[in-house]
Parts: structure tokens; sequence; C-alpha cells
């Protein structure tokens, strides 16, 4: 595959679960990984804030109960083994005010959605 | 196409509803097509379990309303009319404890993310 | 790229502005756009209908303290300055039982899901 590109825009636990394994999956196995952090997805990536998201339904909270690595860790995973690379969307950074240094270390750098989908031309592009 | 891709992983009746749409649109057009369920949208496909889902909005409600064909419905007639397969997460199965034969009969088999996204190199992969 | 084919299902404001920036950013760089409206995003571009949308969390509560552009605005400049076209699912207007001359101006008319699917092939398709 020529890439996936995933965009992360909700702040559920279970969009944010699946999103990391799409994407520590894809990683894993050679694909060219880039995750796009927007909207309520977002907040999570900023230094020091909380790693945990609310549950949406059903899903959300057994994984929580069976003790399923949470969605954070598994980003990481997908950077650290898998060489994914994490942006920052620059319209969230205005918004919140957040700059380059206020982003926790596995986001790569900022990124405007420009760039990101003339990079994503021709991979798959995955919306949560 | 070389294939449809769909991710259902929310439960709302909104967004069921128009992945079965899809499914069913494009499975009876030729097109193949293969649905993962995830998350919240997993449970509805367990045996025994209720296949109405809670309205996200306004349109859910009005199709209530207007008796528009339920989304399980619309996912059977994809599977029988049109050959599409429907997959079970197989991290959702070991999350609720469900096994293979707990599942409905419309649904193919369990299936591993890794697998799904191996298929679907080429495809268009749906996110809902 | 062969085109952006983008789905509007959510009636949340940063589904909504994210849809409609996608759709923006596509459409200026030369990129065919179509934009299909159905579900809790259709009733925004029925006539008369109010056009702004309920923050799903804290980004979309951000956006409207920093007067960020509506995403009703962005969609506008999208099909004017981009030639976006912006269709409305015939299953929608059934529901709402709305007729075309009740839709806004800005969408391009109605349109089955089965023609944006075969329109869609070798293109894009996000869902939001």
């Amino acid at each position: 595959m020529s890439g996936m590109y995933i965009i992360c825009l909700s702040g559920e636990r279970e969009k944010l679960q699946f999103a990391a394994m799409a994407a520590s999956v894809a990683a894993v196995s050679g694909t060219d990984v880039h995750i796009f952090l927007s909207m309520n997805a977002f907040p999570y990536f900023i230094k020091g804030h909380s790693k945990e998201a609310p549950a949406e339904g059903k899903l959300g909270e057994a994984m929580a109960e069976r003790k399923v690595p949470p969605f954070y860790q598994i980003f990481e995973q997908a950077v650290e083994l898998g060489d994914a690379k994490i942006w920052a969307c620059s319209m969230a950074m205005d918004v919140l005010g957040v700059k380059e240094d206020g982003m926790e270390e596995i986001v790569a750098g900022p990124l405007g959605l420009t760039k990101f989908f003339s990079d994503a031309e021709g991979g798959q592009i995955l919306t949560f």
C-alpha cells in the first residue's frame, strides 16, 4: 500500500483505540503511516493532558475492565516500532493556543491539512 | 472497484444504517464488499442481542417513524443478495468473551485487523 | 488525485467543520470534490434551517470562541471558489419530506448513493 493516512477527530475511547490499532497494525506491516490529530482527538497529545478518553459505549467500558492496552500506549508503539508519524493539526494548535513545544514528544510536528492531503495522494485515508 | 471495505465502529442508528446502505448498494452493483464489525457496532451481531440501535439525532428518529427498513435487515440483504461478507473483529470477541458460535449466522467468521487491512489493499476503506 | 468524495453524516460542529475544511482545501488545490449530505448533517442544508451545529467537545467550543469561520461559510467558499459540488442524499430527502427546491442554493441537487459510489470509483472517500 502506498501509505495509510489516519485522521483522528473524535475524543472518544473507542475511536482513538481503533485508530491506534489501525496505525500500529499497518506500521508494523511496513506500511508508511501518518496520523493527523485534530478536533477532540488533539488535546490528548498536549503535554501533561490526561491520556484517558471517555468511553462512548459498552465496548469502551469493557476494554478498560479487561485492561486492554490504552490507545496512547499503542500510538507510542506504532511510532517507536513501526515508524508511524503523528502530526498536530496547525488549525487546532492555533485554536487552543498551543505551540509546537507544548505537544508530547511522540508528535512529529505541526502540519496543515493541505500538505496532509497532498502527501496522502494515492494512499488510504481513514477518518475516526 | 477492487472492493469496498467497511469498518463499523459506532453503535448509533444513523451510522449503522448508512454503513448497511453502502454495503448493500455496492454489493448489488457487483463490488466485493467486506464489513468489519468492532467497538459499539459489534454487539448487535451477537446472537439474541437487540437489533435496535439508538438514534443519534433527528434523521434517526425520522427513519424509524417512516418505517425505513432497519439496518440489520439491509445487512442481511447485502449478504444474501450481494454476497457481502461480514467479519467479527477478533479483539472485540476477546473483550466481550464471545465465541464464534455466539455470533449471528450472517457473520462469516472472526477476523483480525491485520488480515482485514491486507485484504483491503487497493480497495476503498470506509469508516462509520 | 482522481477526486475527493466526502460523506457527511454527523450533525456535530467538529465533524462538519473538518469536512468543510477538507472540501475547501482539496477544491482550491484543483481536486474534483463531491460532498454527499445525509443523516444528521443533512438538515443544515435545508432552506431556512439554522447553520449552527452543536459542539461535540472542547475543540468545537474553542472554535466558536476564537471566531473560526463556521462550517457553512467554508462549504460556500468550496463551492464558489473551488467548484466543489454538494449533493443531497435522496433517501434523506424522502425521510424528511423535503423537495429539491427546499434545499439551499449551494446544493447542486439530489443524488442517490449508488450513483455517488459509482462516481467515486478510483477517488478517495472520506466519511465524517
